[in-house]
């Protein structure tokens, strides 16, 4: 596509989601709200709690992408161990975060609990805090990599903090959508020689099946509305030649 | 864990879920499909629809994992490139499969639809068939490669065609749940000594905010499950040893 394009990695840490435990909602969410924001999802990885795993992966997507989210493993729990995981990708240490600190011995507790809740104050020796306004658990940046929550309120609350300026935020992508009962083979061919014409925007044909027929529909993506917008309407002609209805904003 | 581990990558092929237009909810039904045939999904990427992209990927998974999975790609339009990614993977070409294009030429259609129909015939040489029992589209696989639909209800379809004997399953692993209203730091020193005395057993601690208060569900997962029992009485324990209220299949 055309312009600048900043890239993001996500890495979701977390047995219970390779488990289908828990169905993941994080990537959808932080994929939409990282668009806004100027910056594209460009792949996502599903990796277990195991140190050695965190460590390579992050090592290797961190150089591959200009940005690197990951969700998961902040608890104050043996299975929470991103912070120290993102210590030792970076070759240093955690520290207890003197902020992050001094919130948590403000709230009560016995001197176990203060201790267990201390593990959540770790991070890399050199990281700066990601706010999380709703009071709870702290998010922070290390280099191009920011840590945040698994609990999806809790994340989302994080990614609210986050700015296309400290992103480096270019061009969010736009779409527009159009829908037919038609099947994709009907379409193909045609869509090729469009996606042919229109290097710089995307063009995606998505074929449903459900209880009021079968149909497809059509998405095209690109940083340039004017373009989108001209596309469209070439789809709107293709389906109509085709004797069937264009259903604007998809099926 | 104890005993041999069968594991397992998804690969998810699809720019609609990097954009974020379309949630993934194929990852999740996989683990728990592919857990009762005694496979362990061990790690998922997202990945767009690149070419280079995907037989990169591709090649580097199907030799970590002794199993891979992929979803998406495999239409009739010019975005469905997964057939001949893997072909490239291989080192080999795609032809079309005899018995695929026997059953797309016995529906009466245009020329130019079955031309596009054919593309779903396009198998790697060496392919053998996933059946698809919905008479949809087929997947196929190739080596350690199962090369799946997109469409949730397609893949599902291709999942039943699947057997513990094809894949070489070994035991499932079986999960007991149990939760409280504790914060994780109230239980985290006691669940990393409990961690320790049962390293074949993974003890999860999920934390929850929910309108009825804030709690943890600890869910324990492992192949023994006279070890997962013995186990959860030790949290029923520690959990009722809290003065808490100890709820069985978790909040």
């Amino acid at each position: 596509m055309a312009g600048k394009t900043v890239t993001a990695c996500l890495l979701i840490i977390g047995n219970e989601i390779l488990s289908g435990r828990t169905q993941d909602i994080n990537l959808n969410f932080l994929a939409k709200a990282l668009n806004e924001l100027g910056v594209r999802m460009t792949e996502a990885r599903v990796i277990p709690d195991i140190e050695a795993t965190i460590v390579d992966t992050v090592n290797e997507v961190r150089t591959k992408f200009d940005h690197v989210f990951t969700t998961g493993g902040i608890g104050p729990t043996h299975d929470d161990i991103t912070a120290v995981c993102i210590a030792k990708a970076f070759g240093t240490e955690v520290m207890l975060h003197p902020e992050i600190e001094a919130r948590i011995r403000k709230r009560e507790a016995t001197p176990e609990i203060i201790e267990s809740r201390l593990l959540m104050a770790r991070v890399p020796t050199g990281a700066t805090l990601i706010d999380n306004p709703t009071g709870g658990p702290q998010g922070f940046q290390m280099g191009n990599v920011y840590v945040m929550a698994g609990v999806p309120m809790v994340m989302q609350a994080m990614v609210g903090a986050l700015t296309k300026e400290r992103l480096g935020g270019a061009d969010p992508v736009r779409s527009r959508t159009i829908g037919a009962y038609l099947g994709e083979s009907q379409v193909a061919k045609e869509l090729g020689i469009l996606q042919d014409k229109h290097p710089d925007v995307d063009i995606g044909s998505y074929p449903f099946y459900r209880e009021t027929g079968y149909g497809t529909n059509l998405v095209i993506r690109g940083t340039d509305e004017a373009e989108l917008d001209l596309l469209k309407e070439d789809l709107r002609a293709l389906i109509i030649g085709m004797d069937a209805e264009a259903h604007d904003d998809g099926i």
